[in-house]
């Protein structure tokens, strides 16, 4: 089929859907994409989503592909590492890479998001449906039911890809779960999060260009800078937790307690006020497996691997996909059936190593951090990977600021330890030769 | 509320659904079942199930506690114990429990199906609506909407209590899966099955009153009987090997290799018709917490715990199920929210531990029962059995055969694992002191 006869649907106008899109209509197909929320242009708040993101190394290299990567990081705020408060008051920062001071970059959710709709209405053969909510699946023809919320109508949409990035409640993900065969789990964790913000006037006091960590091991908060000197500020804590503080009083307590630099920065009033009014919302992990079903249908993004969100890589791992999923269909000439097997067997085992790896690195953020062998390992890779940069790259390293496929990164890190563990050894035995040698030398001389 | 006020909606009039319909309506509810289906005591035949099942101890107490054990017992068939089939021809029966000489059931799904239902149409508290299809569930308020198959008119339902029996892919549970919290997964394996028989003419010369087994290895034929002589033949299988073998002379010559004493009894013409014209069904295990969402809508039976069947646990689990709830309800005074709250609280752990169990059992039926490992550690286990009855009950016996909590089931079992490790190092110890001592004595001699 010739390319411009191809249509494209695409469900979900959030970050993924809409760089997916914007690839899609760069390939020159028709493309359609449905969102069941108003255009953020006009609305300018979504509720219950994070405020500001880390972008990295991988969105970026998407966001180069379609060619906006400087204008967004243009309106991005560098982050060159992690600056920890401790408790103690001995606070210290870490950066993500000493050598090269690589940053990530705190971008506002929506600002992205509009800017990424902007692109995609700049060109001729793109349609855009805010309002519409997905009602209806049928995967074997490639129908869509659409309910337009502003009229209560239904439509029905047919295209030869329909390309699910609906999110982490996926509806597209909901009808291809009663294909036999697909293997699924949503895992929600016990904790939950909510989020407070300092304002610019006294943000600007804070040590800028970082991305700053409250670690309190079994909870912690965090703040990502935003374009006006505001931060944003998230709190992650158990939801049993969340339910105890039930009080201005108890609120008050708990942050002069664990939090107290942070008081001064919130407002005591604001930070009550935002405790108070907020419901905490809940962490959830999803990984399955195909994201393809049939010839016609993919899933993408959080649709395919929703992750908490300790890596940053939730948006990072959701572009990679769009990245992907374009380098295929150039690779296999648009097959779709092909492309869509190729893309679930190449990403299938990455989604589920970074959803992974995302778990992990909450205990690393709220814990690790503040333990000297934390910080040990950390001067060991950060040494190494100055000495030995294309070999030695640290896992946090590989991950958000490389390309190493996520699995990659897992290994990788598997090959270090064993690595760091026989020199530990061959240490260990070469000192222990050493003084034993030592030990009958000096005998054999007093004899 | 007076519990004759009481409504319990019950959607699935399988097995699960009609035993746990019976208990309600027992219990002085009124009583709705809802089905998909047709009743099956107007269409004999329900696709893709298994024919029979094999009734162990945990459904004999469900339904003893109904008063309709020994009505079922009386048109089973007792299996006693493994016959294994081996390649080399030196078949081997292995009695379950040697010294009691306890069975299971093979009993016919349909007739079961059947008998639930009579039994509950006896009561006049008690509604039963077939085609019926659940197209919506309002958690919050309780309402159910079906679809009347044969009118093609939706109806609105509501209860106090809302029971979801509705098998693996529950539409119930689908409604719950949006419920913050919860948690879900579904895996497949790459196994599935096809079913064949064998008539009775020829099934009256089998060794009556056993499970036939044919382990091997990676794939494996397993037998059931029925009342009339004749057998159920399940086959369990890689889909991929099921794929390969594409053409009447394959599935021959597969047959003629690995089951060669099968051919006989199921009849060239008619495997070959049989495997041919069946595609396997995939064999799916769920697991998900919690079973209740808010305090009136419960999902038991597979619906909340679907199992692969290498353990014959799915309605034995499920009978367990309603059991259970029976007992809730009377011991909470048929106070709705704490029973679910209960149900789940109690179930959630067993659920998932009969699941792993049943993807265990797989290996030991198919591979392990033929090692002589497996083999001397059955005779270990059935010695002490028979001389520490209640102290020493072996995994199989514990988990078909008594009322052990499935995740006791598994702590027994690491128990007796611990237990021989000790005893197997204890010996080489002694063993060693003696030899070593023998030795030292030896050499004192010789001095």
């Amino acid at each position: 089929m010739n390319t411009r006869d191809c249509k494209v649907i695409i469900v979900g106008g959030g970050l993924v859907g809409s760089l997916c899109a914007l690839f899609m209509t760069k390939r020159g197909f028709k493309t359609e994409l449905y969102e069941y929320r108003e255009d953020p242009r006009v609305t300018q708040f979504a509720r219950g989503r994070s405020i500001n993101l880390a972008l990295s190394n991988r969105a970026r290299k998407a966001l180069q592909k379609v060619g906006i990567e400087k204008k967004i990081l243009a309106c991005g705020v560098p982050m060159k590492g992690r600056f920890i408060h401790n408790l103690n008051n001995k606070n210290k920062s870490l950066e993500f890479d000493p050598r090269t001071k690589q940053c990530t970059y705190s971008v506002s959710r929506n600002f992205l998001n509009e800017q990424l709709l902007e692109e995609v209405e700049n060109h001729p053969n793109v349609q855009l449906h805010f309002n519409h909510k997905l009602i209806n699946v049928d995967l074997e023809n490639g129908h869509l039911t659409f309910l337009q919320m502003k009229t209560g109508k239904t439509i029905d949409v047919s295209g030869d890809l329909l390309i699910g990035a609906d999110g982490a409640f996926s509806t597209v993900r909901r009808a291809i779960q009663q294909v036999p065969l697909f293997n699924f789990s949503q895992t929600y964790i016990d904790h939950g999060y909510i989020e407070m913000s300092i304002e610019p006037d006294i943000g600007k006091t804070i040590e800028a260009n970082y991305i700053h960590i409250w670690p309190r091991k079994d909870f912690m908060m965090i703040a990502l800078p935003n374009l006006d000197n505001s931060w944003t500020v998230t709190l992650f804590m158990s939801l049993d937790k969340f339910k105890e503080l039930d009080s201005s009083t108890k609120v008050l307590n708990f942050f002069r307690r664990f939090f107290p630099d942070s008081v001064k920065l919130l407002g005591e009033k604001q930070l009550v006020e935002d405790f108070i009014l907020t419901k905490p919302s809940p962490l959830v992990s999803i990984k399955c497996s195909s994201f393809h079903a049939g010839g016609n249908t993919l899933i993408i993004g959080d649709a395919a691997h929703a992750m908490v969100p300790f890596y940053g890589q939730g948006m990072n791992a959701g572009f990679e996909d769009c990245l992907l999923l374009d380098s295929l269909l150039e690779s296999y000439n648009n097959n779709f059936p092909l492309v869509l097997r190729k893309f679930t067997e190449i990403r299938r085992d990455d989604a589920h190593a970074i959803c992974d790896l995302a778990m992990y690195n909450y205990r690393e953020m709220r814990d690790l951090v503040t333990r000297p062998s934390y910080l040990i390992r950390k001067k060991i890779d950060d040494l190494l990977f100055k000495l030995l940069p294309n070999t030695w790259i640290p896992l946090f390293n590989s991950v958000v600021l490389s390309e190493m496929s996520y699995t990659g990164c897992i290994n990788n890190r598997k090959w270090q330890d064993k690595v760091l563990l026989h020199v530990i050894i061959g240490t260990v035995v070469l000192m222990s030769s050493i003084v034993i040698f030592s030990f009958y030398n000096c005998q054999r001389n007093n004899d």
